[in-house]
């Protein structure tokens, strides 16, 4: 009960300062961030100093480190030798503006419309890790220290796909060790329906280019001799996927792992609107793989798509040529316990032994990421739980992204610690697009959620 | 016999006036008459006047016929209604010269060069065309006038594919009327290889669209629920032709009339290099529809060919989405007696058939003609095989063409004729790349041909 009063302490301090960390969380998204853009290395550097500062500010002791790119941002409470540690893992870094015209507001002018703070960084993720920042300085405030070991790692190449993000955390692997990684950086289920995302799918994405004639061809005086790439990949393509969404890949399925009964109870029990998700994506029906709900392919089941297509005569009117080669960029979404290596393996294997000898085959590699589930029976996890419960008043929703975060994978493996996936926003936040937003209401939800989520930790 | 000397005659005289006839050519052949670059609009004029006076020195009346693009010239001999008519059908435009630094002399530079007269034009059309001229020529000095009623149309738009050559022969279809055309724009079977070129095959370019989703999606959010365009257009284009290289169009062989025997023997008796060929397509291997020899498919089988495909990430590296929508090109060569009308439709109603109602289908239409055939029995087609053997000392093979010449069935339909295509140049000729050339000696040959096809027709 001592603990549960130290929370709504910090939980009250949080309330009476929320204009004031409203205001700093301005002066945050008003850097301009962008880590795609060599010309904001000024705007980057700042973002960094930012942080740290802050961090120093709320009682942690914070440093920049530098790495080959942007800079990682790294603070730590006091030690606690008998303490959990959690270690929040964030960004400061942002995506550009894109087109500025659509922004209602300046994408760097911070301004609250209609209960939301709307400004390039709101949500993704400048709005979200302040949320930690703040739990911080609101335990040491009121209660004078820190109920967990805490530690922070602030990276600012997050949106350029964290290219020295594993280098760091492997260099500084003793200081970053932890029992578990916070992220503050999802969504929510929806509009009052806080949530924890519990898993993400890994990705497999390969290009395979099929080369027949040593160059385009007359289609007349050539035609009904040779291979032609085009139809040949087609017809490539066409067996690794069947009518009814099932991949075609022998052993694809091998080490797929079904959702357990209570995941699956749960995920019926989601208020998920089907009519307004295929409205959404303006489809004319949805097209699911037999046998599932589209919320549990989206979620569990692996997938296969091809992202790109390319050959031959690409643009107006008619060209009357058998293109020399075609390609297509297909990628894989993979689920526990499939790994990246092993259907990155069958994927080679398979489409080796599918393409015809005229034609010659060329495969390429790109982005390759296991899947991640978190332990939803860890005490971590149910701290989290009723974490946001606190923090929002409602018990949160226990979902699955289909999406592919590397940097899971990447901690398990060198931190051997579980993430805690509890983001604030909304996903209809326009993170990567014009008018990103974060509620008012989810960024004080955040900061009780996050300051709340310490106490359970410690209990 | 009396016509046999005055061919000889005719024949004697083009022996003795060669050098002249070469030095008109190379004339003709600097005019820089390219259709598609208006740039080069006086340079078309001065073509059409070149070819205008010239035939008036041959003894013809020749005059400038306007079109709404660039004009015809129309000639024609002194009429004998009792006599056959023919009709040549040449060009005097020609394609850009393409990149002037692979030509080894200018591209409206005639050199002669190992017995070749090389320039852009010397094979197509200008020195094949001419052949037609000294033959009038010829006659006339010779004989004092023409064994046939001659007549000439030389159009200036064929290398951009001739869009007013069709109005132009329906307007003047009654001074256009004739038993023959015939045509000197096509190539010999090779070195030493005379050859009457017997068809052409038809053409029906078709575009189809596949479009899913509104916009293109995140391959992880909404992976696995939504049909994947760019899978759904391989998936369709797979069914369109199977791996024995037979189209899988209900109906599409229908209406196919396999060669004559004596069709058959001709072309299996041909000088045919499959090894040399490979190596040319520079394919790993033939792929033939089964049943058929390589040169049986290019001349006498329809054909189904992607000519592009494209959707969604085409550029480097890699993107995860799912395409808005994905496309292809795909055309199909025709032969006698399928129809384009006919084939369009087959195509249309078997592609929106296998489409799933998962995603939207589009189709539009490209190019649109049908195959042609000559009569191989007809009295001008046997004038034409002993004219090549007086020209050329050996007697023509009968080929077919894979390509499409859309004015062949045009002059079938509106003058109720057959063509003749006796063509003189080489196929390796560089017709429209640089080096193009036209041999010397089939140049003589050519002309010595045209002169003996005038008696020969006559008698």
């Amino acid at each position: 009960m001592a603990n549960h009063e130290a929370i709504q302490a910090a939980t009250k301090y949080i309330d009476s300062n929320t204009n004031r960390f409203q205001e700093e969380l301005f002066q945050y998204l008003r850097i301009a961030s962008i880590s795609a853009q060599t010309d904001h290395s000024r705007d980057i550097q700042a973002a960094a100093e930012w942080t740290k500062s802050r961090c120093n500010a709320a009682g942690l002791s914070a440093e920049i480190v530098q790495t080959p790119g942007w800079p990682v941002v790294l603070a730590e409470g006091p030690q606690q030798p008998d303490r959990p540690t959690i270690l929040i893992y964030g960004h400061y870094d942002v995506q550009p503006e894109g087109e500025t015209a659509l922004w209602k507001t300046g994408p760097f002018e911070p301004t609250v419309r209609d209960g939301k703070i709307t400004c390039r960084g709101a949500a993704d993720d400048k709005g979200q890790l302040f949320c930690a920042i703040v739990a911080a300085e609101a335990w040491m405030k009121t209660a004078g220290s820190l109920p967990v070991n805490f530690k922070m790692c602030i990276e600012g190449e997050e949106e350029i796909g964290s290219p020295h993000l594993a280098a760091a955390v492997e260099m500084h692997k003793e200081r970053l060790a932890c029992d578990y990684i916070v992220i503050h950086d999802t969504a929510q289920f929806g509009d009052d329906a806080p949530a924890i995302t519990t898993a993400t799918k890994g990705l497999v994405y390969k290009e395979i280019i099929i080369r027949g004639p040593g160059k385009d061809l007359h289609s007349g005086s050539f035609g009904g001799t040779v291979a032609n790439p085009a139809n040949e990949l087609a017809a490539l393509i066409a067996t690794l996927k069947d009518e009814k969404g099932k991949v075609q890949i022998p052993g694809f399925y091998d080490n797929v792992v079904e959702m357990s009964a209570a995941e699956l109870e749960m995920m019926r029990s989601l208020p998920f609107d089907e009519a307004a998700y295929l409205k959404d994506v303006g489809s004319p029906m949805l097209h699911v793989e037999e046998g599932y709900s589209s919320l549990h392919a989206r979620w569990a089941r692996p997938t296969l798509d091809v992202n790109g297509i390319f050959g031959g005569y690409m643009k107006e009117g008619a060209s009357t040529i058998i293109p020399s080669f075609a390609g297509a960029k297909i990628s894989m979404r993979l689920v526990p316990n499939q790994t990246a290596d092993e259907i990155d393996r069958l994927f080679d294997e398979t489409v080796r032994a599918r393409v015809p000898k005229t034609v010659k085959l060329e495969i390429k590699s790109h982005a390759h990421c296991d899947p991640y589930l978190a332990d939803l029976e860890s005490s971590g996890m149910r701290a989290a739980q009723q974490a946001l419960e606190l923090g929002f008043g409602k018990a949160p929703f226990m979902i699955r992204e289909g999406g592919s975060l590397p940097i899971l994978p990447m901690f398990k493996s060198i931190l051997s610690a579980d993430s805690l996936l509890i983001g604030f926003c909304q996903p209809n936040c326009n993170a990567h697009s014009p008018n990103e937003f974060l509620h008012l209401r989810d960024f004080e939800g955040g900061m009780k959620t996050s300051a709340a989520l310490m106490g359970l930790l410690s209990a």
